[in-house]
């Protein structure tokens, strides 16, 4: 008998569920919460509502046409679907029917809801001395007297005016210098890289120059937009990691790689298209800045041309950078963990395939070693530690998270895989911090009532009409504050297990699966129109994430022989920052007075930025990469021990004197007595 | 009445004639001397004979489709030509017929007969000192307790063994890395360019590196591919400069960019393609070198990988640079004639296309002023008249020829547009220097008889029998051995007319166009079927050619203030070398002693395999190019006068004291009456 409905899972959100037979896969997506991009009321007219149906999974699932399940091709779909992409085997999301199980892809430009990237970027302490920088000159047009060519009369000029010697010049530049000094009547702006390269001459002497500073995690790339002139963040900008679909975290995506001849070169091509949309973003998007003059102007709006942006850091895990750039990542999960390369790289974004001004160059930070890449190198240089006496702990926050421990006499790293559960993947109702999602959760201890708030609504849900609140799914920071009210409140004991007693109608037992589940927030306050609920196995992919986190720090305070920690800082991109309290309440790193711990935002971010608009960072950066210790934490030998033991809600063994205020007695006593028999679940 | 012929033009060799209609495009070609490949037979089996019909040329000629004067598409060719040809204009030379007029471009690998360079490259006295060396090391593969990465760890041997520090990598070369050291058994040779970045990394220690010194000419290109580790000489390529549809000259190139906005981008392709069809011919050549050991072992056969070419070194006058680069040309047809840059560049070769080591670089020889560019660098670095006291001369014949004079003391450079003429180009039956050309003619001053030697052939012709010589056309320096003879024979007169009475019966007027011609090869003699001659229009050409080589050098001499040169060096890529004392007695270049007169083959082709092979040729080279002074021969104002007096052979008022030998008196003296007189023509 054939079924009624069938399994559709979204990429690169992870949500999945049964849906209709027969239902559009734009419908399907709005019953699972995905909501795909159709601003047309789904008339097949605005083409935003593009999928694809993913080949590889597919034949995992057996299924022998990429379009079998997904009703037949509709000649209405060639308006919007070139040839080339047809083969690709993208679809129309308002035409292509759920007919059967189905895999998809939903582009980023299809994917309603911006996702929400730690805002206001904080004050970074440098001196602005970017890589690139602009340099005015006024040149004599040439004559029969003194014909010498354009590159030497702008280089005269270049020494004269400012001193600078011994240049040379992208010969893209060299290609359209005549017509610029010629439109700028022989005044130009000159973008000069590092005193050495002329890369972009601009006509006359008003003109922009950008650069953009660009964090690549596993799952998710935040990028930050700055002007090189005035070293101001212009816009922030995200997306899901496209390489999602290929794997959730390193380690299956080397194993793409290696199961497939064109693997890595198809991951490095999707992460460059993907970058490449976040540029088109940018150049897309609708500026201001202050007028000319005395400023009783009001602003003008500007937009960002292609080679005004003439300078990209990028920072990245070990093999996030190795794949970008096509390195063979293989070595990267063997013993003896060896990268390609540890120094910064300087590649022409041409090279990359970056779509910016071709002769700009990809300042790529260094790595550490294993999987600690640039990525710590950049939050070292945002936070510091190595210029002072205090032992700080920081731990950032990702699918791959990346711990750092110490002072300016050592520091030590090492990377733990947290998975993507912390960013809001793998949770059922998971999704990424974009408009909908709850990110802020409390339950009452005594009530054991909900009360929560979403991105982008001020007014929490106890103050509000149940009906506005149309919540959607749960991001990262709200999966963790729920996890730790649970707990808390007694609802999930220090195993991580439902309590067997329940008190609240919102814990119950779905009974096709037997799955225990607790509800956050009711169908009628949602816009999927379905109870959200965190379950079980969600608990557990937290208690995962968040032991891993835990065993690294200790792992590494063994190493350097401390017993406690000056301070903690939680580095993260995405969503409201962690509760920090609930994250010491659950046991995600090691004991420290409450006060003493912060969140500190996008810090590989800040630090990649403090890269793109100051050359001495750069330096800066090699440095920290070749000094700071590495640990590789599964060469450990109690490492499996140990994570088990920091399985437990905060942890098995530890006092966490600084808890009492946040978690009642009763709930940190509880199986007290079962300390030394660990391994027995109740 | 439809005509029962039709008019076929075949590009680049500019051979032209009527041929019937109906026959194949191969037949036609073998009617008008140009020989297209057809190893099969015409059987349709080999697609060596691909050519294109010129869509271009065919709007001048009003056609409306390129095929319909080639007969209808055959079903057959499409085995042979892709989609993409088909609308470029290919079709299969055996199977297209001449249904038309036809302007035919074919391209260099449809061409039999291969041309001939300047053989037996000469010795460089330079030290061999390349910009990229090999260096070999052994490295510890990573462990545990050292498990540094790849490029750190060559780093550190290049460095303890070789002394090389603060070295970068090409991110090509960092991709294919951890492969390449563990087949070498962590053995490995690196090829380091300028001792500053890693290009090249091969397993073991057994590898080849190659470079290649390319002379791109305004009609024709000539390279020397050279072992980078020994400096020899490999092997000597050549073709035409596929541009040469564009444009005889120079002038009529930038033209050509002027008036098609995707001009400069489709002339500098069609070079870097015809680039990339010598690197691919000589990657399918088997070159032979010694065994390893004690040299008792046999030559082994070896073919040059691509990424074995890891550095070109590139001459061209100013307009073949700019071209090439796509750097705007138009400013140099202009007064001031300012280049976009004189300097030397170093450009990856991914970034100009060409088809080897993408982390190798094109050396680009630096640009002197005007049309004067790499080219005379080369020739002044290879004969090095700036470390001389004796004042030289050296001309470098060409499309656009280039003139240099002087000593240590002082050098000045001029260009002249001699045409192609002396390249055996815009000749009625001129052709390249390849296997069936006449090189050689003698011609007795008694009888008028003729006797030549053709390439390939060591008999000449008086001593063969007739049908043997299979003659096919005049290379250049035939038609300059023809009309130097000519003249010493008293058939041509001094103003370069045929004199009026003639006794032999090779001179003859065509009747129905009056043109006057004399019989070099009758058709007997031929592979062609008709005869081969030279008509007075060829003697206008040539004539045009030597009078503006000879104007050029008279310039330069009077701004450098002296009477008398005191050596005399003729340079050209093409052909055997000039007849130095045929070209004094036609008043190529002011008079001086014979045996001070030298023919130096490809002078500029010798100084740019200097640069590749010596990088501090290269620092010389630059020197050079800001030294050298500039004459603008059109902006002399006595230019035109003196291009009209010098068209006189050997030159209306020069006394050429060292004629006499060669010249007899009676022709000398022919006319003498008549110098002051010079505007008439008898």
């Amino acid at each position: 008998m054939k079924p009624k409905s069938a399994m559709v899972v979204f990429q690169p959100s992870g949500r999945r569920g049964r849906v209709p037979l027969g239902v559009s896969i734009v419908e399907a997506s709005r019953l699972l919460g995905v909501d795909i991009e159709a601003p047309c009321g789904e008339k097949q007219v605005c083409g935003k509502c593009k999928i694809r149906i993913e080949l590889g999974t597919f034949q995992k699932l057996g299924l022998e046409s990429k379009f079998e399940h997904a009703g037949p091709w509709q000649a209405g779909e060639e308006k919007h679907i070139s040839g080339y992409e047809k083969k690709a085997g993208f679809r129309m999301g308002c035409v292509a029917t759920v007919e059967g199980d189905l895999l998809i892809f939903v582009p980023e430009a299809a994917r309603a809801g911006k996702q929400v990237v730690s805002k206001a970027p904080r004050h970074l302490d440098i001196t602005l001395n970017p890589a690139v920088k602009q340099y005015s000159v006024q040149l004599e047009p040439p004559t029969l007297e003194d014909p010498v060519g354009n590159f030497e009369r702008l280089c005269a000029a270049l020494k004269n005016n400012h001193g600078l010697t011994s240049l040379s010049i992208d010969v893209n530049v060299l290609r359209g210098l005549q017509t610029i000094l010629e439109n700028g009547g022989w005044q130009a702006t000159v973008s000069v890289w590092m005193d050495r390269e002329i890369i972009l001459v601009q006509p006359g002497t008003d003109a922009n120059i950008f650069g953009m500073a660009i964090d690549v995690g596993t799952t998710t790339v935040a990028a930050y937009l700055c002007d090189l002139v005035s070293g101001k963040v212009i816009d922030t900008l995200s997306m899901m990691n496209p390489q999602v679909k290929y794997g959730e975290d390193v380690v299956s995506r080397i194993s793409f790689h290696m199961e497939n001849p064109d693997g890595l070169k198809r991951m490095s091509q999707d992460l460059v298209d993907g970058l490449n949309s976040l540029v088109s973003q940018a150049l897309s998007t609708d500026y201001s800045r202050p007028a000319p003059g005395n400023g009783s102007m009001p602003e003008q709006p500007y937009r960002v041309q292609p080679q005004e942006i003439v300078d990209v850091s990028i920072v990245g895990n070990t093999a996030m950078h190795h794949i970008l750039l096509q390195l063979d990542p293989t070595p990267l999960g063997v013993i003896p963990f060896t990268p390609a390369v540890h120094h910064s790289l300087d590649i022409k974004a041409r090279d990359l395939g970056l779509i910016i001004n071709p002769a700009a160059r990809i300042f790529m930070l260094p790595i550490e070693a294993g999987f600690v890449g640039g990525d710590n190198v950049g939050v070292i240089l945002a936070e510091k530690p190595h210029h002072q006496d205090p032992i700080q702990l920081i731990i950032d926050i990702g699918t791959n998270g990346e711990l750092v421990l110490g002072n300016r006499e050592r520091l030590i790293s090492s990377s733990c895989a947290t998975g993507p559960a912390l960013e809001g993947a793998q949770i059922e109702f998971g999704m990424r911090a974009a408009p909908g999602a709850i990110e802020r959760v409390v339950i009452d201890p005594e009530t054991l009532d909900v009360d929560y708030k979403v991105i982008n609504r001020e007014a929490w849900k106890n103050y509000s009409t149940p009906t506005d609140m149309q919540a959607k799914g749960i991001c990262g920071s709200g999966v963790l504050d729920a996890v730790a009210q649970l707990f808390i409140a007694g609802i999930v004991k220090k195993s991580g297990a439902f309590a067997k007693e329940q008190a609240s109608n919102r814990f119950r037992i779905r009974p096709e699966t037997g799955m225990k589940e607790f509800v956050l927030a009711w169908a009628r306050e949602t816009s999927i129109d379905k109870d959200i609920v965190i379950t079980q196995q969600d608990i557990r992919h937290i208690q995962l994430a968040k032991a891993s986190i835990y065993t690294g720090c200790k792992l590494m305070m063994r190493k350097m022989g401390v017993e406690k920690v000056d301070s903690v800082k939680i580095a993260g991109a995405f969503g409201s920052h962690v509760d920090c309290k609930l994250a010491l309440a659950m046991g995600m790193f090691p004991d420290c007075p409450v006060e003493n711990i912060r969140s500190v935002g996008n810090a590989a971010g800040d630090g990649c930025r403090a890269a793109l608009l100051d050359r001495d960072r750069r330096l800066e950066a090699d440095r920290i990469a070749r000094q700071v210790e590495y640990l590789e934490l599964t060469l450990e030998e109690d490492f499996q021990r140990q994570l088990m033991e920091a399985i437990h809600f905060p942890h098995m063994t530890d006092t966490f004197e600084h808890l009492a205020d946040i978690v009642p007695r009763q709930v940190l006593n509880q199986g007290r007595n079962k300390v030394k028999n660990h391994s027995q679940e109740d």
